[in-house]
């Protein structure tokens, strides 16, 4: 391990050589990087011997937890064997094949194949690109609109981060595309009341509705599919009001409408089942997922094909031309065993049970903690993935000015507490969404440190009078 | 290891459950999939105990070779220690910390900090969002269009695939977007005599001459940037005609245009030098790399980032916003770790000094084992990378109809006789491009086979009164 002198050396190296994503450069350089080591269960720890635990798993990915020598077995095994080789021209290797039969077999009805990326960005673009030849090939080249929602992540790629609907994944960089059109989140805590909607369903029903005059004002024969998180992740922990999707499924079915189940975050478990799609009753035309699929320990996208989209290109490509899409990763060998390993975790330990069993304690714990706090203005969940929303004034949910940056603040306070939460951006949400096997104890940790750090910077915010 | 039955049942899964990259999938449901088992060295075996000798280390990417215990066993111990975290606001880690250093010491001058990715495809999705921040942030949001060539090949996501210029890779999905704009190839043996450019100089003078007249027609102020691969690769394996590089740069710099250099194919040692952009003298403001990094063994890509484009960025970082792009996967740990131990490998073994050593006895000896045949038009190459194109009249250089597929029949010929070469999409070129470790013998195999192959062909399309 690398100790004090090593770790200031490291911080120095990586001012001079990364660039980092999504992080301030100035940040970077002024206060440098906190590196990380090693890592165990739900714990982390960092190269100065710091251990944090980790309420955010990583990026929503770490499912199984840190230090599985199972899966990290199971990696050495298959790159010993037969570390990469390509899927292109009909090549395949088993690992690959073994994993496409068993996400079939988990997903919700009417998947039908699975074909392989890295990322979920690249997953995200891959279903871009499926729909504009779905349409395509079946002689409606203009149906290429995509449309998303206000504060969606889709990822980042020119395509995907299009299809996102966090401001600043636009700003400097010229997006969206103009493929990309965007609907309201489904926010109910707060844009519901200026809807006049005080109940969930009356607001999946507004939200229908205005999904329905824009196909309509952008004309049908010009969309090609809707995409959205079934609970938004970075655009704020938004699970979807009673009723959304199924309001939502009708207006895309009366439109010929593709529907794109973007379930990077939500797959393999972190709602308490094995597919948010499964668990709201979603019946999408394309999957896609990531993160969980191995739990980050490499990386992983798959795109889940359902019978509409299959059927289209399968009947193409009887004029033997190829579907020409596709990564030198695609089917990686290495990366599907990492999936396979981590599936069998997941369902010998039956976590995905355990998140469905643990969840309603988990919200009504955080809830008891946290909603008597001044700056709490909502705690929402599903599963294992929490929102905190922090305001100013909790009777009128007045947001702090973003200058504040009071998520960022409580953040920064939990990780000197030892606790790492996600300050989300473009709002004042902490996010927490623990491995799976995260234990009670911790849970309670990770709410007491949450309540520290509010309190913490509830108090700064009164002695600088913002309060 | 699966062996006959069980490997017609992983066929049998494979064609029920898998989604393959740049297959018909009339080719996958008819004939069925080849499944690879094993691979060491040079050599890769299926299901069913055959092996081949893999004459395009993949997919131009496992160059160090199969079966690096060393590789593998990096990824295991920091799998084991670290698996996985990520790189968002100033987090770090050891592995991708050291090894943006070591690619800043490899790589040509100028270059100032490392952007991490999975794919080349994604990489050069990056470079197109950098050009367009970079554009944005110096007050020019106009100044977007990226032109790239006729035949490239640049990866596939929506952006990347508008700069490829494979015909196929745009058609079926409405590519290329409004931003990309392709001049010519740079194929001295097919395209120069047309343009009645007698020697590689006049054909380079040519060819900037165009690229000129192309910014000016667009008009420079809407023109970002210029991406090439340094030898074409999948267009058809062209090296640069002599002097192409050196008066590109003149044209990019008098119309503030910033040069890409897509070194996915080339970095790391494939054409006998780190990077082709030090062998041709190329001065990027970015590199893209990916496949050699790791050789495959895991997915990495990086982004090498000039002073003029970091130079901006981090001056606008001032203002405590981040650079907001990036992956979940980027910088991650146990797949830096592989590149690091593949790095290792090229460096102590003096891997990219032996393609150098052997380029021209591999040109040589492939020269006159194939140019006397009569399909074969031209072969050319840069250290491993070669191109053997085939044609009807070599007098003329007359191409077969593409509907004879007669590049693919040599490749399925050849793997029928145990050496796997690939046949480039949209001409008749078969590609080769050896692991670093390729023995002597093996390149004679390489040679014999194809010749070989190619005969076999040849007599079969004289039986068809094809010739």
């Amino acid at each position: 391990m690398v100790a004090g002198a090593d770790g200031q050396a490291l911080v120095a190296l990586d001012r001079e050589t990364q660039f980092h994503p999504f992080t301030a450069i100035a940040d970077q350089q002024g206060n440098g990087a906190l590196v990380m080591a090693r890592a165990s269960g739900s714990s982390i720890t960092d190269v100065s011997g710091k251990t944090y635990l980790d309420g955010a798993a990583g990026l929503w990915c770490v499912n199984v937890g840190y230090g599985r020598a199972e899966i990290s077995d199971a990696i050495h095994r298959q790159s010993l064997e037969l570390p990469y080789f390509h899927s292109f021209n009909t090549v395949a290797n088993e690992p690959s094949i073994r994993l496409s039969e068993r996400l079939l077999k988990l997903a919700p009805d009417g998947m039908r194949r699975v074909f392989y990326g890295q990322s979920g960005s690249d997953a995200n673009d891959t279903a871009v690109k499926m729909l504009w030849s779905y349409n395509m090939l079946r002689g409606k080249p203009e149906k290429r609109k995509i449309i998303s929602r206000s504060y969606a992540y889709h990822g980042v790629t020119a395509a995907a981060g299009s299809l996102s609907g966090i401001p600043m994944v636009h700003q400097n960089f010229g997006l969206p595309l103009d493929f990309a059109r965007h609907v309201s989140r489904p926010d109910f805590y707060r844009d519901a009341p200026a809807r006049d909607c005080a109940t969930e369903e009356s607001y999946s029903a507004f939200l229908a509705q205005e999904l329905e005059e824009t196909i309509l004002t952008e004309e049908a024969d010009t969309v090609a599919g809707f995409i959205a998180e079934p609970v938004m992740g970075t655009g704020g922990v938004l699970p979807p009001p009673a009723g959304y999707f199924e309001a939502i499924a009708k207006v895309l079915d009366k439109h010929d409408v593709r529907l794109v189940a973007d379930e990077v975050i939500t797959g393999f478990g972190r709602v308490g089942a094995w597919f948010a799609s499964e668990l709201y009753g979603i019946e999408p035309d394309l999957i896609v997922t990531a993160k969980g699929l191995t739990s980050g320990y490499l990386p992983l996208s798959a795109v889940l094909v359902g019978e509409r989209i299959w059927s289209v290109f399968e009947e193409a490509s009887r004029d033997g031309r190829p579907f020409a899409h596709g990564f030198t990763y695609s089917g990686h060998p290495t990366c599907a065993a990492a999936a396979l390993a981590n599936l069998d975790i997941l369902e010998r330990e039956k976590l995905v049970e355990r998140v469905a069993a643990m969840a309603p304690s988990f919200r009504s714990y955080f809830a008891e903690t946290l909603l008597n706090l001044r700056l709490v203005g909502d705690v929402r969940s599903a599963g294992f993935m929490m929102g905190v929303e922090l305001v100013a004034d909790r009777a009128t949910k007045a947001a702090f000015p973003a200058s504040l940056k009071v998520a960022g603040r409580v953040a920064l306070s939990a990780r000197r507490r030892g606790v790492l939460v996600r300050a989300l951006p473009n709002s004042d949400v902490i996010a927490l969404s623990p491995p799976f096997v995260v234990t009670e104890a911790e849970l309670s940790r990770l709410a007491e440190t949450l309540r520290d750090a509010i309190d913490e910077v509830t108090a700064d915010l009164v002695r600088e009078e913002h309060l």
